[in-house]
């Protein structure tokens, strides 16, 4: 990497080495770029630095609290606004526009000597969602008046390769955008100018829910969580007027899906992954749940949450079923082809289930393989020991 | 430590000193020993050596199976018999008869130059259970006939220092002799032997509740399992019967109590204690419940034990309830102090809940204060965030 571009990182690192050395170089159409794989010395995990020394500042993660009617007051100021968005559960991308690198292949490039990339979290082009994002966002007018701000974005809907959440309305997938920021700086517009610029280019965006003072938000908060349980939805994110700070809180009904999914996969995700989601749902119960009843029904949820993926995962295994995560995606050969070499590269092993075309499109279903669950449950139905 | 005692722990190491650094020195009754923490070069954690070489070996850990039908057939032969005990809530020690050390004081020492130590799992004197070892099990007869054994003991009821379980019929504690091992080679007696010379010398033992070859066994097993889940009971330890292969398999009310307890202080227990709870119950209702009405039933109660203590835990926090490990004991004061100094010693913050005499005892009541679970959900409900 360059050592000029150390000063654009605006890091706490001394020297350009320390910083770089977590720095990964990737390939993407004959682009070369370097990606921060965790947070370090001050820079977002995902951000990126292409060939010519453009920067893609990573997203930053968003803390959540537990306890929410005191989170809000110690996070905001008491007479700040904060806004109440919805959280959707889908894929968060940022979606950017730079120019074409000499060396890029000329498949994606626009006339205009510029091309559409989607960086995930982790800071890799996913080329599916960058098919996506070319084919299905409009961006040309936005990126024309402001090259230099990226559009963050989720990718929500059944047909995406890594969640697979519904959501009334889109069939396949969809995006919103939740937040627009300065590409290099990584600063975010205001809430309400970044909704305002969204509606002018036509970006579909999450609900807003109200605008509120903190003591005032939680009530606002309250009932957004209430339809949005009712509904399977994930959550809300409150943000500041300025759109720096930032907490996330959920519904019952996504810990559950989560433990669900957990559980389905059981020694394949983390037991904090786990155990996080629980913490999640008890700090909940004892700040909303009225009764005793009402704590016990959640209890009940909680444990068919728990045990019923974990048994089905179990019978799974002996009747030598697939497991793993199962995803559908749709789209020209060639995206999903790059797509499923995308995913081995990231040492997925995907599965084949199902491989067809609709309308033109190549339509894939895949379950991810879950190894450490496949093996280690074969291993006890074997009569393996669990040694504590 | 002497390297002449290196042979006789017949260990797998190279040099005695890579065996003994491993080796604590600890002191009771001005008696001095050392005692291995963790298991280390095939000798057992818990393994004592005294001050004039004598070896107490550590009792091994016992493995447990998942999958009861298919765990019996792997792990047993075919043709061996298996019998099967009740596996009980209580605390393990190992009961030795040694000769008095010359620097140990004169309080303890019987008349003839011994005295009777109870060491615990990781090798400790625990000096509650010595001194009840000492008063209410007639161990003279036995040692007299084999000085060179240890009585392996649980110590059960509901006024103990380390667990609460309650059995029908034991009101305050006693021991349940369910192993007799030579002391120094750990070698233990065959299941029938040691039942046999346990009923000669009136030591209680845990039920048989039958003996067969493996395939034989898992109805056995099964049908105890029922009776002892009804009763709120642990589970069993099938044991071959020269007593030397054995492996464990418990009830749904255990899985489902020890959840409670890690929920009550989430933060306190470790993620994999939880977690390994919830694989035991997931193999089990595979393996055992016949429809998915029982299936869910067991989820709701699954539930049930995760949120309900958790809740109550941080309702706990929030009006400034003690938290923690509850337990009573008594005895003569000098043993219940020394109890108390020997928590501490383990770096266990005990709270004094009640102090009081009963029949020219000393009666108190303490909880095991959960620092970790305390000051975490403390600062959760002040609003503060959970960062993933």
């Amino acid at each position: 990497m360059d050592e000029a571009w150390f000063d654009r990182l605006d890091s706490t690192a001394d020297e350009p080495a320390e910083l770089f050395e977590h720095f990964r170089e990737r390939e993407f159409e004959g682009r070369t770029y370097h990606a921060l794989s965790d947070t370090r010395h001050g820079v977002e995990r995902g951000t990126v630095v292409l060939g010519d020394g453009t920067v893609v500042r990573g997203y930053p993660s968003v803390a959540r609290v537990l306890a929410l009617d005191a989170g809000l007051r110690s996070v905001f100021d008491p007479d700040e606004t904060i806004h109440v968005e919805e959280k959707l559960d889908g894929f968060n991308v940022r979606i950017v526009r730079v120019d074409t690198a000499d060396e890029a292949n000329g498949d994606a490039e626009a006339a205009d000597g510029t091309t559409v990339l989607a960086f995930t979290r982790g800071g890799h082009v996913c080329p599916y969602t960058t098919a996506l994002a070319r084919e299905r966002l409009e961006t040309a007018a936005f990126f024309d008046d402001h090259p230099g701000r990226m559009l963050c974005a989720e990718l929500v809907g059944p047909e995406t390769p890594y969640t697979t959440h519904d959501y009334d309305g889109i069939e396949t997938n969809a995006f919103r955008v939740f937040g627009v920021r300065e590409r290099a700086a990584g600063v975010p517009l205001p809430v309400a100018e970044r909704r305002d610029l969204c509606d002018r280019y036509g970006f579909a965006q999450p609900r807003l829910f109200g605008s509120a003072e903190p003591a005032a938000a939680v009530e606002v908060v309250r009932e957004a969580i209430a339809d949005l349980d009712a509904a399977g939805r994930e959550g809300v994110v409150l943000k500041a007027a300025d759109g720096r700070s930032m907490v996330k809180y959920t519904t019952e009904a996504q810990h559950h899906d989560e433990l669900a999914y957990a559980f389905s996969l059981p020694f394949d995700l983390g037991q904090d992954f786990v155990f996080s989601r629980i913490v999640r749902e008890a700090f909940q119960a004892a700040e909303f749940d009225e009764d005793d009843e009402r704590v016990r029904e959640r209890a009940h949820d909680l444990g068919e949450s728990i045990l019923l993926p974990f048994v089905e995962t179990i019978h799974d295994v002996a009747s030598d079923e697939p497991v793993g995560e199962r995803h559908t995606v749709r789209g020209d050969p060639d995206t999903v082809e790059a797509l499923l070499y995308h995913l081995g590269q990231q040492g997925l092993s995907v599965e084949i289930i199902d491989d067809r075309w609709e309308d033109g499109e190549r339509v894939v279903e895949f379950v991810k393989a879950a190894a450490a669950t496949r093996d280690r449950v074969e291993y006890y139905l074997e009569g393996g020991t669990y040694d504590e």
